[in-house]
């Protein structure tokens, strides 16, 4: 199978790139094997996240570039991180909704991501989505996720420009996530523009952001209101102004040796989640051991720390 | 210092419990050996998660719960979650503010924690704190999260009771999210039900709950203004409620073999990438895979593979 999916997905086949991508999520080891052969074949792409507090209109924004791309006549590829619990895996019909507009469009591939209740699993799920639409040779990612929750933040931290999404008048603790989340953009948006409180929002947020880095980069505060399109060609100047910045010399290859590690050691430890936790449960004393801590006769973290001096061989 | 300080963390002692809490945050070997024998004395507290989007009023809820719970002589610990970036690493001041009226009653230990940038990292934590708690003999112990990410999702598993807080009114996007988190929640709670919609989302949520589990409970969907106290006692009343039917046969052996089993594999997993990323990083190739994989000369997948075969002994 392996060989003639991979020239498949390089050619841009949509079906074979989703079949890919449903055999990834079943574990199947020969998707895996053409993984690893499309990673080799990509870095082309350029990866752009797109974060914010449910309600501040993402999913909007994300289909507004997706338009401007589009008249700029780019290939876009968008992954939705869809914010449901592990139990469910189920997807906001929301979303799909919004982005129904570009359903039939060839030079677009949306993709919606639930987690899926294993460690990780999300970042892993959306770093293997992204590694197949790149290696389709799709000049922009957008990855859409919500940015609460460190996992969210992780996959933010994973695109080579992020934007962060946030909307006028919302109440403390929000504007807290705010200022938890600032430290990840590189571009701030103010959507929903057009509502009162825009002016002072802005105005709070240009107090609030870091000053530049060593790269150069002060991320800029926008105005969009994604619905109207306005401030849609200025957002996405900024994003390319922040890629021209970041490929330059040293921080541009800072940010991928930055990337990269991050996609391996993510996958490392995924990886080993799932072979310790496989060994336990088949006959590796885990029932044995949940036992002993129900009864309160061991504790946790001296049975990690067996385990660990069982199978970890350093 | 580690038997001076498990009696000081069994007799109450706030002063040595945030002594040690701080030092296991700071990875103190000496905070290991007496969290672990703290563990073996704990299990009495009841432990109540309650989680719910930005902007549902959780910590107005949680602070009235800690009023009542006050009044009828109940002694409580507070874990409340700071969803702000692992990078930053600060705190909602909103929440410390809105806590401030229980700072000064010795009967109530309030701590909050930010994210670690660490894989599992918030969970562990929290689990730390708890199990602190529990140690020092507190009656119930509120974990406050937001209920967005999986994160948070895993530490309202972690708790015997989840209260999920719902606002009505919220968008499409917020009303997806409540889906999504539904299936964690035990008890549900519509805040700001003094609001227009407060009765469109109540059917609507019950329509949407899930029928009675194998242990005979069926998530009620009750009312609450946590600001002026109204339907708090009610909502405490169906917490009882839970931990009654909760503690009878099988389920109740159930619910505490599956809390004891997932703090255990996430110590575990936790003990895992820190073994390995440790390992990795002081000599064991991590800056050559990194090259490597910049190069596009290797891909992660196979990277990880190698590493698992070199370190994991199974």
């Amino acid at each position: 199978m392996s060989s003639s999916v991979v020239q498949g997905v390089l050619a841009g086949e949509v079906l074979t790139a989703s079949r890919l991508m449903r055999d990834l999520d079943d574990g199947s080891p020969s998707a895996l094997l053409a993984l690893k052969e499309l990673y080799r074949h990509g870095g082309r792409s350029r990866v752009v996240g797109v974060t914010g507090s449910p309600g501040s209109g993402k999913s909007t924004l994300v289909s507004a570039l997706v338009r401007l791309l589009r008249q700029a006549g780019k290939r876009v590829g968008v992954v939705a991180i869809d914010p449901t619990s592990p139990f469910s895996g189920g997807a906001i019909l929301g979303d799909r909704v919004r982005m129904q507009e570009h359903a039939s469009d060839p030079g677009v591939f949306i993709r919606s991501l639930a987690t899926r209740g294993h460690l990780g699993g999300l970042t892993r799920s959306t770093a293997d989505v992204v590694t197949v639409l790149d290696a389709m040779g799709f000049d922009v990612v957008l990855v859409e996720t919500v940015g609460v929750g460190q996992d969210e933040v992780e996959i933010a931290r994973s695109a080579h420009t992020t934007v962060v999404v946030m909307v006028p008048g919302l109440g403390d603790e929000v504007q807290a996530i705010k200022a938890g989340i600032l430290e990840v953009a590189d571009i701030l948006a103010v959507n929903k523009a057009d509502r009162p409180g825009a002016d002072r929002t802005v105005r709070d947020l240009e107090m609030v952001v870091p000053g530049k880095s060593s790269g150069g980069w002060r991320p800029p505060v926008l105005r969009t209101v994604a619905t109207s399109g306005e401030g849609i060609p200025e957002l996405w100047a900024a994003v390319e102004e922040h890629q021209r910045t970041g490929t330059q010399g040293a921080t541009a290859l800072q940010r991928e040796r930055a990337r990269a590690e991050h996609l391996f050691l993510d996958i490392l430890h995924d990886r080993l989640g799932r072979v310790v936790d496989a060994h336990l449960r088949r006959g590796g004393g885990l029932e044995e051991r949940v036992t002993r801590l129900v009864e309160r006769s061991a504790d946790p973290y001296t049975l990690a720390e067996e385990v660990l001096s069982e199978i970890v061989r350093l």
